[in-house]
């Protein structure tokens, strides 16, 4: 290719150097290595500046997000709201230039930096836009056909999380899944050959990849090129095209671990820009002509942006209904009156175990919300994800369902499904990735859990066996600490139902969300319908679920242990300790509300016995006294268990009145008042 | 083979069977797969069940712990203290056979049953096995050479974590591994077609494992061992035999997810022990011929058991000097007066990260205690955890190091490195298996962590970059939710050292723990030395560190909001407030103390200000209001995020002297204090 080719390259690389040397922090090595393929890539990336939604822009996710810069100055090139003077910034205090990719920045699709997420997350991009396409594509009307590029590293390749959304990538055969594995060999503890010698070429094969080998990246931009090209005909497998680069290409210790973390010294910058014909003395310069190159790269985009709109206005003439839809689906609104299909219990219905009645919900559902992307991590006979007659995301060919279809079998990957629901959500077109796995193994994916929260991706949790009541299985399926965990986590609605009403409303103030992801914790054990209980009230987060009058005790109870607490509340209003019983089904909801209602719930002078069957730990924001179980559970019948561990009518009563007597006569402020 | 052998397996399936109906509740699909390679391999098990603990028996990790039914049916054959009502006590409560593997039933060498961890433990069991042979072998000498078997199924190999173990594994060339893959083509949700098409076989090579087949292992013995004899002779690779069985081999649904997860029904157990020959009224017998068999396998362990004995008394005499260090290894005791070792600090010695302060602590320990295992997930320069001129542990034939070597390269794998510190502390012989990462990312380790918490592996994660004081990675790299997350884990340190004899405190309580894990909260930025601390005063968990006459406020923090806490208590006090602060670095610990002692730190009468700066949730059990970070951070310098978070001098006096006024005239119990 052109000398402007490998001045571009430059460009970018010397750029980059500039951003990590003026914040003194971050780093350069990565930037430098992978900036031919970002110039090869993003010289063809479908991609409008002036239009960051544009649903059918290629998506690009830098899963080794530590190199930050070389993409915040590929969006500086292309003409996104980054200025010279943000990547001044860089890494500074409510800069637009945060030290990883922040989705919240223009340009950015998805908030990377943990290893292993960003991959995954490409593929639950890819995922969505094949099924998008499946759906609403119709002859002559291609309205989505996107790519999804990503560039990795060692790193992401030697986590546990991208091994497991790869194979399922390889068995889903994304065709629309462009890899480019960053294969410089070298991590922070030095060359990968310390820890990391496996043919990485064979494994993505083995997952059914196509894997292309560009042997010097450095500089074969026409390699490059042609591996992009080739992996387009791709249509059947995802491709990695595996890049050999140098880390710190051009630097005095370009190949070391000593350019991968650390600022470049001054007089190897200098010696660098002298090197590819820069002037040593000026920094954050770009020539005019690498910036009218990349002017009518983002023009190219606009252009295709353009197109699409009018496609999209001739498709709105031929499908009213389907164009409705997507415009609805594109507005992030939920369909008209949708809460409506929610079922709503009486205390004369059946007792179901919660698992059983949010797979009533799904049912309900299904029909009039294509955007629920739904699947299990091959649990779904027990977490019920999965409504009657629900078509299987999967290959066509494999004549186990299409593309269309809209239950994906994640396998045992717990990991990896959550990072595919973020990048399922990061799509956009209203997604709303749900999926299950026991409680207990949603501990798995925190590393993915923590980042829905993070970026504000509204996926939800269908988390089963939720406690001791899944009972023999024993100690290593059942959550203790997990409840408090969930919690902890900012932005995280943790829903725990206490029967259909609550489960209803735990979907309702879940699919509602647009900023907030939700786990919900459901029983595998029968729970009854309550007498109190309603929509409105559970999607308040907390309420009182039975009164007493002039209460002088309040049980504050989740889930299972709700029915139980109003049994107790019952018993001991009877013996003269009127007792009122609170249902705290989501504690983040329940925050939010106005500090007179929660006020009016969890009132002065009275105090507060949480009773939940797991860690104590957290209850004290609410309760004055908890009944929990702050050690691990066993392996036995839930009753038996519930009795060993005391949550029983009898056991909880008997602690109450301790509770009772232990507060007489004292003064008990609600935990709900602070000084600040 | 014999008919007898034919007999023997069909024995195993038919009380497997047996066992799993009884309970009314398991797994009978796999133990009826895999019970040839069960007896084909346990028949040559070195193994003593007069001694379970004896070093250098055969190690055996049921990964697809499931399948627990099948195991608890060898150890009884075999002789290990579990009787045929032990059987029929399946998954009841008390029982010795509880749903999954637990190691405190003898001859279980691992806790397993969360999907991906056996294998990896296996790993750490081999690893630890390579180190200590490598370590205490001498010409003549043979004092370890055990194997360490595992069987695994299609969940473990989806499962990311097993991935990243068995990459490590093949880089580490263990020889000494060798692991059965139940290839039965089921898994809950149906075939695995639907979501694992990828070649196993092919990826397991890819690592750099050895691959063996045997094609039809429901009944081809003589290939199950001569697979195992081949595996044996594979030196320098880890070896899988892939066996592809039929799940529920002789049921009526054999082959299908039905006999997965479910007891089979009746009818079916009767036709499936007519078929094998079995009387079908009778249950839970074995003919004697086959108990006869397996006490010659445990005879033969015994003899064995008592060779290595001869050996190692005649080693004692060689080596007098190691064989001393083995017994006091063996007891599970450290050297005494080990803690000497441990650093003692005054104010007058400089500001130090604590991380920095920890790399000190493993370079005084690390020539006194060779049952020290360290490594890091290639965060090594940044988690300090490897003492100057450690040897690592490698592969000989890599030159970069041996088997001998204490420094384990895990590579960017948290949650393989935790589930093979797991395994290294299952090994006995009192390995203290320690490893760093980035406080943030033992999240990723999640489902190992707990599991080290509920086997009682006192394994230690050193924890760095412990807060926003790591500043410009930003939030995805900063914990928020992360201690409230492992405080709520039962039977887990947590420490957050505040400076260099907190350090030294953490190490030596975790170090003299033998059932309790711990993680150790360290920082990347600098932190003084404090004038009040000691070793025995933060051995205690909690104390106090800074005091004033009279005091009526309390400031209880932990790890660098120590510092932050007394500084602002000093001025609180000379504006009339006299204040208090605890120093509280380790909860679990903490809360051991006497109900006396914690009274005496946190007492009536005075409220107590938390200050941490991450989540506040669960900070209710000790303080009456709380100054942290219950949302997420941002990238920029550390200094630049303490002060917009508000942990700076200034605002903590605001907030404290709220704190004093809301207070004011009412009473204030200590939330130590609890009706029950």
């Amino acid at each position: 290719m052109s000398d402007f080719t490998t001045k571009a390259v430059n460009s970018i690389r010397v750029l980059a150097v500039d951003t990590v040397a003026k914040a003194n922090s971050g780093h350069p090595g990565a930037p430098m290595g992978m900036a031919p393929a970002a110039h090869i890539l993003f010289s063809q990336l479908k991609t409008n500046p002036a239009n960051p939604a544009w649903i059918n822009r290629d998506r690009f996710v830098l899963s080794n997000g530590h190199a930050v810069a070389l993409l915040y100055v590929m969006l500086h090139l292309l003409g996104y709201p980054i200025s010279i003077q943000d990547l001044k910034n860089f890494r500074q205090l409510d800069s637009k230039t945060p030290g990883h990719p922040e989705s919240e920045t223009p340009g950015i699709d998805v908030t990377t930096g943990p290893l292993g997420q960003g991959v995954s997350n490409a593929i639950g991009l890819a995922i969505a836009q094949a099924n998008f396409a499946a759906k609403y594509n119709k002859p002559n009307f291609t309205i989505s056909d996107n790519y999804t590029y990503t560039f990795f590293g060692d790193g992401c390749m030697m986590e546990g999380v991208a091994s497991e959304s790869c194979s399922l990538a390889g068995h889903l055969q994304l065709g629309n899944l462009i890899a480019f594995y960053d294969d410089n060999k070298i991590s922070i503890d030095g060359s990968t050959n310390i820890a990391f010698s496996e043919d990485v070429t064979k494994r993505l094969e083995s997952y059914g990849w196509e894997v292309l080998h560009v042997a010097n990246a450095d500089t074969d931009y026409q390699g490059l090129s042609d591996a992009i090209a080739k992996a387009k005909l791709s249509k059947n497998k995802p491709t990695c095209i595996k890049m050999t680069t140098t880390i710190g290409y051009g630097s005095l210790n370009q190949g070391t671990a000593g350019v991968h973390g650390s600022p470049l010294k001054p007089d190897d910058i200098a010696q660098l820009k002298e090197k590819f014909g820069f002037d040593p003395t000026q920094s954050f310069t770009v020539e005019q002509d690498v910036y009218d190159y990349y002017a009518t790269v983002a023009a190219k985009g606009a252009k295709a942006n353009a197109e699409w709109d009018n496609l999209f206005d001739a498709y709105a003439q031929e499908y009213p209904e389907e164009a409705e839809e997507i415009s609805r689906r594109l507005s992030g609104k939920l369909p008209e009156n949708w809460e409506k299909l929610l079922p709503v219990y009486t205390s004369a219905d059946k007792a179901l175990a919660s698992r059983k009645m949010s797979e009533v919900v799904l049912s309900k559902l299904e029909q009039d919300l294509p955007e629920l992307l739904g699947g299990s991590a091959d649990l779904t006979p027990s977490n019920l994800t999965r409504w009657p007659d629900a078509v299987d995301f999967q290959p066509p060919s494999t004549g186990l369902g299409d593309y269309s279809g809209r239950y994906i079998r994640y396998g045992v990957r717990e990991h990896g499904m959550g990072a595919i629901m973020n990048g399922i959500a990061a799509f956009g077109a209203n997604y709303k990735a749900y999926s299950g796995t026991f409680l207990n193994f949603v501990s798995y994916a925190s590393g993915a859990l923590r980042l829905s929260a993070l970026s504000g991706h509204p996926v939800v949790w269908v988390a089963t066996h939720d406690s001791i009541g899944l009972g023999e299985d024993g100690p290593t399926h059942q959550p203790i600490e997990t409840l408090a965990h969930f919690r902890a986590i900012p932005n995280l609605m943790v829903w725990r139902p206490a029967d259909g009403n609550e489960v209803s409303a735990a979907y309702k103030v879940s699919l509602e969300s647009t900023q907030t992801p939700s786990v919900i914790a459901l029983t595998r054990q029968n729970l009854p319908q309550l007498e109190n209980s309603s929509i409105e009230k559970a999607s308040r987060g907390g309420y009182v679920v039975y009164d007493t009058k002039d209460a002088r005790l309040i049980l504050a109870a989740t889930g299972s242990e709700v029915s139980l607490a109003i049994d107790s509340a019952k018993e001991l209003s009877a013996a003269g300790i009127p007792t009122r019983v609170v249902s705290l089904p989501d504690f983040f909801t329940f925050d939010k509300q106005s500090h007179d209602y929660k006020k009016s719930i969890l009132p002065d002078g009275i105090p507060v016995i949480s009773i939940e069957v797991m860690s104590t730990y957290g209850w004290g924001k609410y309760a004055h006294a908890h009944i929990g179980l702050d050690h691990f559970g066993a392996s036995a019948p839930a009753a038996a268990l519930f009795k060993k561990f005391g949550f029983t009518t009898e056991a909880v009563v008997e602690k109450a009145k301790k509770v009772d007597a232990f507060y007489a006569g004292k003064s008990v402020l609600s935990r709900l008042d602070t000084p600040f």
